[in-house]
């Protein structure tokens, strides 16, 4: 992240804070001037419009995530930690849930987004086929033909639309406590190619008692 | 569906051609009006303007996803029928995909489609769950607890985000091909759950043969 002067940050963390509760749509650069107590030629002078505002809070996204994803590629988890890592990208995601919530749009506007946009879904598929391998490789999980990559694309699919998919079912902003069934969701993915039968069914009968 | 005459039919079969193929967002009522070479004080007679366009379209794909999703809630398949039965269901949503890019644009600036959206949501996660009772009581497969909510779910979001996954994912629009991989990758969440592991290994080495 490049050096930002308070303002900049200010401006920057008030702006996330409206996207995501209110909706991106609700909020002009206006609104966030005016619930910082500033004058919107005060945020003018920061930054031309939302969209830069979107560009720069999705620079931001994209190094964190990056970092959260690549590093169970460049270095395997143990077994146990896989949980706790998937709460961490859920949380990545969460926190910047504005983008995820009207990302066509957002790219449609921004058309600069798109590719890193596609990136990170590339990304987020090499993350779930490295993740998978490990557990493959020490004998926990096996697959079939054609399994682990429809398996990979899936977990990368569910990631993206989790929340999209709640707020549509639903009527309502995904709430914070989404993220634990977003957890259980991806790990009730994972656990039908454990190998030992019965390590799954008390691996599963142990998250559904968590939730 | 109501009857309608002759122009608006030729209204709505234009839009639709024309929000799937070059994207909602792009297409103006003026666009439709000069594609079917009328003025656009013709097309307003008929519809005013772009969103009531949209509402109507709604409502002929909702008449059709309810009759397709409903089926087999009505009366179980045989199994051999499910993988054709998928198709069909994925047919139907790539015939409105231009709903499926931008569902939570179109619903922000239509509220009264979010309450049918989300019913065709709940809908088809009671499909899902038929589906698979239907499987489950004929023993060919088996679920721990949750498990078969999971997937249902699971499977209803998957429905509802695979085109835009794609669109996404490769930066554009998702070819009629597509449908065949949807199909695959539904599949491929249930196999797991096969009750005989060899008709399991076959099934599977079938589909990706057939892909």
């Amino acid at each position: 992240m490049s050096e930002r002067s308070k303002t900049k940050d200010k401006i920057l963390r008030t702006a996330l804070a409206l996207f995501n509760n209110e909706g991106e749509s609700q909020i002009s650069s206006v609104d966030i001037a005016s619930v910082m107590e500033i004058s919107p030629g005060n945020l003018y002078y920061h930054y031309k419009g939302k969209d830069e505002i979107i560009v720069e809070l999705f620079a931001d996204f994209e190094e964190e995530i990056r970092q959260v994803l690549n590093s169970p590629i460049q270095k395997p988890l143990a077994v146990e930690d896989n949980w706790i890592y998937l709460y961490i990208i859920f949380e990545e995601i969460f926190d910047f849930r504005f983008f995820y919530k009207n990302q066509s749009d957002i790219i449609e506007r921004n058309p600069g987004l798109r590719q890193a946009f596609a990136k990170i879904l590339a990304l987020k598929e090499n993350t779930a086929f490295s993740l998978l391998s490990a557990l493959e490789k020490e004998g926990h999980i096996k697959f079939l033909e054609g399994e682990k990559k429809a398996l990979s694309t899936r977990i990368a699919q569910h990631f993206t639309f989790w929340l999209q998919y709640h707020d549509l079912r639903y009527g309502m902003a995904a709430p914070k406590s989404l993220i634990d069934a977003g957890v259980f969701a991806t790990l009730v993915q994972i656990t039908p190619y454990w190998t030992h039968a019965e390590g799954y069914a008390e691996l599963l009968k142990d998250f559904v008692a968590k939730r």
